[in-house]
């Protein structure tokens, strides 16, 4: 496929992807766009101008400030859209390029403001990358025996703070709290001083189950929309001194980041791959039928203020030990209802080099070696001022189908 | 205060309550009403017949199917609203008393379906009574170091799912899951068999803050907008075999109850007394000019199928160590923001007597020891057909102000 769209080179958004995203801009209210190459397709024009011909939707679709209702329409709708907007890129389609609206049709990017795509019901994170799971269990627990007895055969997850998730831009202040080193006798209150990233790729809902109903790992993909990428911002002291016995609360919920345009699984089609084996075999509930595992380059780099960016993790989705589908499947299997725009993360992807950790905690190993950045220099956790950034991207046969990025800036403490 | 609504002796609806809730009947839409005696004043009803009179709300705010806008219209209105429905339920009041409309306004309760007062953005439980907590403790941990060391320091929370928080009377299918206990090789996958409930009260917020915003505990009541009476199922098999790192998940989200009218912070004025002494000293932003603890007499009630209901628990919201200031500072001192409509829970409200404890957990001492029953009957844990009924009230000086209950039936796993 090509298009009459100029679409730089190593773009994410080529006409393979076709990501939705809610924006605005100084003259636009938010509305829904489809992003390709720099451009945003505005949805809500393409409407009004008649151009998606015999499709029809409940008036104003496009012109909310949430993908929801666009989703709650579902997959047969939205994958209409997406593939009748496909056809009107292509190259030899002229039904927009030749439109005398063309102009009003296509946004340019760097003008428009890019809004959270979904209203998000609840959140649950998942801790699902074996190699985190280890490199954790290693450094706080037993080395010989680092993944407790748990892990193999579930998915663990927990729910998160849907409120304090934040699109991509959004400055984050340095959360305060209460933290206690062992060596402390009482704990103290202040800035975190261990503030950390972590590298997570998430899944958003895209249809409705009632309380008490299930979703098979057969059926799971139907009820996923797409994902977006994720930033799970830790601060590991006060993670460390609230988590026993119910896990992380405040250590995580002063924020979360994510890429603003939602990748649709349909454009992860090609990327699919054979996932890592489980071992030992895992609950009938569990079993797969078809690979749910995806092939995503995954990279975060740390830019302190006012100087260069450096990489400092390559990661990739397909070390993740648990699929989207078994992980929603063992969110429902106890009768659990989802609602569309409910957002579930993957945990920090790690991958089995030092330098595909998907953390500071892990990539500075608790703190005790630093990380090298350009220009000299070095960091083992987040400083204030410096910016992290992740990116995604999948590419297969000269086919590339990327997330853009998720960047945020860490402020200091209130 | 008298009023010329006919209330019964020992009513939790008098004229000091006036709870707001949302209600339906086979005649009615869904709409904001005020409990009373067995009555429900229909507010959109007053609003329409000018009897707020020099009141004024946004056209339709009445005929909603949630408390969400209402509130947060701020405190100041809402308490103006309350006071005015209170005004016009005096005896000596005429108003609506005598007017022609009254019959439109006054619906039986009887004939109103009740639905869940809120829509629920987020929701946390906390885990603030320290008798629960050192019950769990002894139980699972070391029965003579039972509090975790973060404990007296913090009020230990986590989040839970928001989308399965259902209205009282609605019926709950026992939770499927993943379970091991200590004596098995592998985990075994089946309806849970130590199915709990926790008696615990929430608080529902009823005013924003912006990400990086800090409640102080001198604030925190503007922001509670009032209480629910709340019962956190719990399937303690799969609980205890999920929870360890990261805390409660499936064990719990297979559903919640809350009672349907929410009685107001304003409406618990009269209750409010000394809390616990807290020793360690609290951190600075925990400590609390004022009391923030409430004496409301709870009680859990469970009746078998087609047998009489046997009280099995008389428990008290003052226990409560960590109070609803403290815990809202809490949440928010690391820049968490809320929105209104947001549920916070209490935690087990346990209190220092045996026949105190909140869940069957405790009360059974871990499936040690049957509760006796009417009937011949007992429970270590909730059977299917069993119905959990909780109440509460509180009552002082010939004030009665009472939540109704929470009720819920257990069916057979689907």
């Amino acid at each position: 496929m090509s298009t009459w769209v100029e679409v730089p080179k190593n773009s994410d958004f080529t006409i393979y992807n076709l990501p939705f995203g809610i924006f605005k801009s100084k003259k636009l209210s938010p509305r829904i766009g489809v992003a390709i190459g720099d451009k945003i397709v505005d949805l809500s024009v393409l409407d009004q101008e008649g151009l998606f011909s015999n499709l029809f939707f409940p008036e104003g679709i496009f012109l909310r400030d949430s993908l929801n209702e666009l989703i709650a329409l579902g997959k047969t709708q939205t994958k209409k859209i997406r593939e009748r907007v496909q056809q009107l890129l292509l190259a030899e389609n002229g039904e927009l390029r030749d439109h005398s609206s063309r102009g009003k049709v296509m946004v340019n990017r760097k003008e428009a403001e890019m809004l959270l795509p979904v209203k998000i019901g609840d959140y649950t994170d998942f801790y699902s990358s074996i190699e985190h799971a280890t490199n954790v269990g290693k450094m706080f627990r037993d080395p010989e025996n680092a993944l407790l007895p748990n892990w193999r055969h579930l998915p663990v997850g927990y729910h998160g703070r849907a409120s304090s998730i934040v699109v991509s831009g959004t400055p984050i202040h340095r959360p305060k709290g209460q933290s206690k080193d062992p060596d402390m006798v009482m704990p103290e209150f202040g800035p975190s001083r261990r503030l950390d990233f972590e590298l997570e790729l998430a899944f958003i809902t895209g249809k409705q189950t009632k309380l008490g109903d299930y979703v098979s790992t057969e059926d799971a993909e139907e009820y996923i929309f797409g994902f977006v990428l994720f930033n799970d911002w830790s601060a590991r002291d006060i993670q460390n001194w609230e988590y026993v016995p119910l896990g992380p609360f405040l250590g995580k919920n002063f924020g979360s980041s994510i890429s603003p345009w939602v990748v649709t699984l349909e454009a992860m089609e090609p990327f699919r791959v054979e996932g890592p084996k489980q071992e030992p075999e895992v609950l009938p509930y569990l079993k797969c039928r078809k690979s749910h595992s995806f092939d995503i380059n995954l990279e975060v780099f740390i830019q302190p203020e006012g100087k260069k960016s450096s990489k400092v993790c390559a990661s990739n989705f397909k070390y993740m030990y648990w699929n989207i589908a078994q992980q929603l499947a063992h969110h429902t299997v106890n009768g659990c209802n989802i609602n569309v725009g409910d957002m579930m993360a993957s945990g920090t992807i790690s991958g089995p080099t030092e330098d595909s950790f998907g953390s500071m905690l892990e990539l500075s190993w608790k703190g005790t070696r630093a990380v090298k950045l350009e220009d000299g220099e070095e960091r083992k956790f987040i400083q204030d001022g410096d910016t992290v950034i992740m990116k995604g991207f999948a590419e297969k046969d000269g086919i590339r189908v990327g997330f853009g990025e998720v960047t945020g800036q860490i402020l200091p403490a209130k």
